[in-house]
């Protein structure tokens, strides 16, 4: 579960070295230049030895497992056999080192052996596999767990190309991901965005191994998903019957994200961020409908959208268990994604409960206890791991004590201060995943979204950071290079499941999808996957440059609307365009 | 050609008056909130006395004119009427102030009567109209010339919407442009932009009244245009057979434009952003395919893609005067754009015979003086206005004198320095058109495209502006906010034709076309037509966002990919999502 180095088997590099021991010497341990076939993100070891070899894919290729009765396993294998057979991926410059010979008869097969079919997809599932292509008769792709056989499925899939069909042979990867959570936060809340883009996001994480589908379902702006129990919610909080996440979307969803590998967390944040359940249950909700930053006064919410549950309230509960446990059988996630960030103290003040409470020698951080010791043991008692963001331990506005946030059920996710605030819940023990907004927020330096803004009206002079609190924007290089576990001790390294980007939609919806998420998540997802630096330690984003443009084109055939990197003419010649 | 007020007529205002003179004191001169129905760009004048009727559109709308056998202006009525029995706009907020009634019959049809149906679409053509949607009977649209009607049925269309079509009655428009040059500068030389996507930006472009494309067709990276006198600059030059403009496909571009009242201005630059012809011509190009930025010297180039046409090979103005001979040939546009920016004299300094022209006493103005003195007249004989970037006059390193860039052939594109050059040149006495970097180019702010850039690698601190040398980001409300006339003048105010924004495309192709024209782009489109301020003076932002939402909205079901300003709560709560 954190960043520890998943060495292959020795028997595995016994078979590896015996397949590839000639030339001695010469096996190379990346391919990295765009001359060649490249796979994003990089395996951890890929070797395919000069002169690299490459033969005809058989037109009636064919992929057997011993897993068969997989469901979600045959379901990629149908997907990845269909892509591998009509691709036809034409690289950007065509790969010069690859010796493609048709002397060596096409490639047949490939049998994938599955060591634990019954794995199910949790965090922390083994995902490793090895692939093994040699230069006659049928490649083997070996793994632990159906969803490491997927991983190597895209891998496979990034080793063909060309029309007629071309693979590479005399290859050998062993590959796992360094860390085990490799996530999107995407909000649904700020803006809808429609099931078919999301699912299109959900195929564009399987091909860039990611695994963790965070959904930001609900918040102040609009409570899009339809809660059984609780009709109502949806019903008047949603931003309309054709802006809705029905019960059988959320089970599409979940299963398309099982066939492709990636967990579906569901976050119903709270007690912040709820203004829209005031549509329902104005009752419930303080400060709802309010201007967020009235003049003179403190701000009512960190941003337009008021509207806190009121802790104090005993319908309160009624409503959210009713949505937890609803969302708890909707998702059958083990993890459960609580929310607990922004919880700003001036909307609560509004609630004349709240201030009698206040008034009698209540404490704020007292409200928040009682909003958690009202909620998390119920979502505990639902077998859930619950994941907050880290405001509710490290909030100087309002927080609680660690002994109310059990480590064994209790994960944080950082996203303020940088690499200090991962230091500090680490160092106090916490499991914690890394959204830092400074690297992995990926709508930040993009103007701002507040009405009537005045800074804006100028004529000369500084223009600041790009806008919004978060600016300037994340490049793929920023978040490429970012070290999650920097400065952290090996065991507190440990606690580090891994990462998030995170689309929040005040500006974003279906239009821009793709190109704010892709390719800046591609590089977090190598960085998480395979790490950022070459076998000598050192940063490789400038090697990474290459195969990321090529790697976007791909995602760009294969309909994911990911944004150029650089001028063509940049890729088709290499080294011309960097820095002095 | 400046920012004068054309004042409708004396009899306009007369019929106007005459119309709506009930009830009086209540007219209203402009729709201000989005519970109506609302224009982009805001006419000069719109009135729609309260309470604001609307009645239902027959489904056997028609529209005559008297210009019948205008193919531009037959093509837009056909498109128009498609749009306007077709679109069904459903508004983001329901236009509650708008008292819609079936007691008053459907209305029937809209009579065009062109002044000067012969006007040809050249700078400063009268784009003016009137449009006069009565309670009863026929609606009216009169203009001098068919490019003013099609102005006008975008507005009639924008006043259309719902299922069935509803359309705003009593209604009154006179319009025309403040500034008489808006165009978007687009970049297809460093990544290739499909004839498709060229076209969907000009439809949008007449969306937004919107009147000239201003196509930056070559670079270094690439030459895309197939010049029949000169082929192998394309067949050697361009990305591919795939990423070629034919002679055909500029036709159809040409032709397009028309149609939709947007005039077509080729640039090819040079003398500098030619590497792409030393493919074809390597004896004309000095410095091609080197290092931009060689380690101890000076760099080669504004970035990387090196190559200048080399102003003492007479070689270079054959080939270059047939590049010209044909453009002029396939676009009818009376200006052509010369380019003349970023001449870096270290790059003709690599070249033998500049070597020795510099060591004889020569200078490097006079290089760039023998280079526009081989080209200019030769242009200008043509028949052509030449537009020159600024830098053919005001640059540090390389300039000519404004004695050989006659005033009355030479108009002149500010890019640098904001206000201080726009008033530089028109106090020189240069039409003048503004495309300030600081607040006109769409690409700043959006990360580095050079490779191997490292000062992305960091774990904490400054991030700077978002990266680009012209970051940060260029937000909707800045580019609205700009006054291209700022600090002159009333005389000197005149010169200044227009604005345009521009989107180069290192980092742009046609996944993010769209999303980053618009909505950045129509922000400059009203603020060139009609302003970006209100009756009293006042900047108008905070209005204009209501609207700007809305025509998003509506430039999103048109089949352009605008990117979301606000979550759609701001929409549907005016003024809760205000800047405190």
């Amino acid at each position: 579960m954190g960043s520890k180095f998943n060495a292959p088997s020795l028997s595995l590099l016994v078979i590896a070295l015996c397949i590839f021991s000639s030339p001695i010497g010469k096996v190379q341990s990346a391919v990295s230049t765009t001359t060649s076939i490249t796979v994003w993100p990089q395996p951890r070891i890929l070797r395919w030895p000069s002169p690299q070899q490459a033969t005809l894919l058989s037109p009636s290729f064919t992929i057997t497992t011993n897993a068969n009765h997989h469901i979600h396993l045959a379901a990629a294998v149908t997907r990845y056999l269909r892509l591998i057979l009509t691709e036809h991926h034409r690289p950007l410059v065509p790969p010069s080192a690859v010796n493609f010979s048709t002397d060596t008869p096409p490639l047949q097969s490939l049998t994938i052996t599955i060591a634990e079919p019954a794995a199910p997809l949790h965090h922390g599932v083994d995902e490793s596999y090895s692939l093994t292509i040699p230069t006659t008769g049928p490649a083997n792709l070996t793994a632990a767990t159906p969803w490491g056989a997927i991983r190597g499925l895209e891998t496979l899939s990034q080793l063909v190309w060309g029309n007629p069909t071309r693979v590479a042979v005399g290859v050998y990867v062993w590959d796992a991901p360094i860390f085990a959570h490799r996530g999107i936060t995407l909000d649904t809340s700020r803006n809808y965005f429609p099931v078919e883009d999301i699912l299109r996001m959900i195929s564009a994480m399987s091909m860039n191994k990611m695994n963790v589908f965070h959904w930001h379902i609900t918040d102040s702006q609009s409570f899009p998903l339809v809660v059984p129990s609780e009709p109502n919610l949806a019903d008047k909080g949603s931003y309309g019957s054709d802006m809705l996440y029905s019960p059988a979307d959320v089970r599409r969803i979940v299963q398309f994200g099982l066939d492709h590998g990636v967990r579906v967390l569901p976050e119903i944040d709270s007690p912040g961020h709820t203004g829209s359940w005031a549509l329902a249950y104005p009752e419930i909700v303080t400060c709802a409908n309010m201007f967020w930053n009235p003049p003179g006064g403190e701000p009512l919410a960190a941003e337009p959208g008021t509207g806190h549950l009121n802790p104090l309230n005993p319908k309160t509960y009624t409503v959210l268990k009713n949505v937890i446990n609803d969302v708890t059988s909707l998702f059958p996630e083990p993890f459960y994604h609580g929310g607990a960030d922004e919880v700003v103290p001036a909307c609560w003040k509004t609630d004349p409960t709240v201030q009698t409470f206040l008034a009698n020698n209540g404490t704020l951080n007292q409200l928040l206890e009682t909003f958690i010791n009202s909620t998390l043991p119920y979502i505990i008692s639902l077998n859930r791991t619950v994941v907050y963001w880290e405001d509710v331990f490290v909030s100087d506005q309002v927080h609680v004590p660690s002994t109310m946030l059990p480590k064994e059920n209790v994960i944080l996710q950082t996203w303020n201060n940088g690499h200090n605030n991962t230091k500090r819940l680490v160092s106090s023990g916490y499991r914690t995943i890394v959204s830092s907004a400074d690297f992995y927020y990926l709508d930040c330096g993009h103007g701002e979204f507040v009405g009537n803004y005045s800074k804006y009206d100028i004529q000369s002079g500084n223009q600041g950071d790009g806008g919004s609190w978060c600016g300037p924007f994340k490049s793929w290089q920023l978040i490429y290079n970012y070290d999650i576990t920097y400065g952290l001790s090996e065991d507190e390294a440990k606690l580090v499941l891994g990462g998030e980007v995170a689309l929040w939609s005040e500006q974003a919806d279906q239009t821009v999808l793709d190109s704010r998420l892709w390719p800046r998540t591609s590089a977090m997802a190598e960085s998480l996957w395979s790490g950022n630096r070459d076998e000598k330690g050192v940063k490789r984003y400038a090697e990474a440059t290459d195969r990321l443009n090529e790697w976007r084109s791909r995602m760009v055939r294969r309909g994911i609307g990911a944004e150029p990197i650089q001028p063509l003419w940049c890729v088709r010649n290499p080294g011309m365009c960097n820095d002095a």
